[in-house]
């Protein structure tokens, strides 16, 4: 909270999470007809379902299933758009366990259909937020798999990826970098 | 069960449902690396959620909230592919009742930013199955908003949809239809 008050950004998020941020991102993009991107809903494996009468059905047992996907995906310019978001509280780097191999394949098969594939980290301390493409971050996995660090320090994100600036409106412009690093 | 049994066609699907067989479609093209398309998950309103030590949380009511866009979505050749499914008993037309004003509204959004917005559209007593483009849906539709039918005749369908015949791997080999309409 201290930090917070010592803030002099103007467009400080006031606490919103990194999702918060993306959602009033992507809601900017459409309303102003830039991109058309949605979060995916959280899988759920549904068990029970009630159905009163005269109202709605109720689920009554379910669980939380492993996303198969990224949670981010839509259209730019006809492009196939694909992300997932991270933050942490890490301040040198940022650990690779935020990630599911899941995922890393997924950004796989994107880039092989060549769609284009990234992820938004956020400093949550700092509110840094870079975007780092699906190249970048298969090779630090990589690298990991392979016996070496389990995260990407915060000087290989700053080399390899790409700064949002924070704003009002959009609160993190991705689109804006992706257009220039694909010529869109 | 009598009309299966007079059946011909080798490929029948032996009463797999339009999704399951869609689910296939997207296997057979994930692990043959032709296009990743995914289905989404059926979105839930999460209300009360249970921690039970040591094992996995139970979700203990839930509702099932509208979708705010299609089922289906993903990239072929770099370009955005979305579309929905739908399948009728009916045989001499497709009821528009089928779908929702948000998924029309989703498909022309998704058109607006040069993504490939269709449906595919089962009769289910024939087994036939169509490919209609975006396009032709929304005309329908603001034909019915503007008075008109409330259905597409079948003739309607096969004059402006592209027939996709049924295979056994995968069943629904709606991305070649795809890939010959825009050049792909
Ligand atoms: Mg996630
Ligand atoms: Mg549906």
């Amino acid at each position: 909270a201290k930090a917070r008050t010592n803030r002099t950004s103007t467009y400080s998020n006031r606490g919103m999470t990194l999702e918060e941020d993306l959602n009033e991102t992507n809601e900017y993009y459409l309303a102003n007809k830039i991109a058309l991107i949605h979060k995916k809903p959280t899988p759920v494996q549904i068990v029970k379902v009630d159905y009163p009468r005269r109202s709605a059905a109720v689920i009554k047992e379910a669980y939380f299933k492993q996303a198969s996907t990224t949670d981010y995906n839509g259209v730019f310019k006809g492009r196939y758009i694909d992300f997932e978001a991270k933050e942490t509280q890490n301040q040198t780097s940022f650990p690779l366990k935020n990630f599911h191999e899941h995922q890393i394949k997924h950004m796989e098969q994107t880039l092989l259909q060549h769609g284009i594939a990234f992820v938004i980290l956020r400093f949550s301390k700092t509110e840094e937020v870079f975007l780092l493409e699906g190249e970048h971050l298969i090779h630090f996995w990589e690298r990991m798999i392979n016996g070496g660090r389990k995260s990407i320090s915060k000087m290989e994100i700053q080399e390899n990826g790409h700064p949002i600036p924070l704003g009002l409106h959009p609160r993190i412009d991705y689109i804006k970098v992706i257009e220039k690093l694909y010529s869109l």
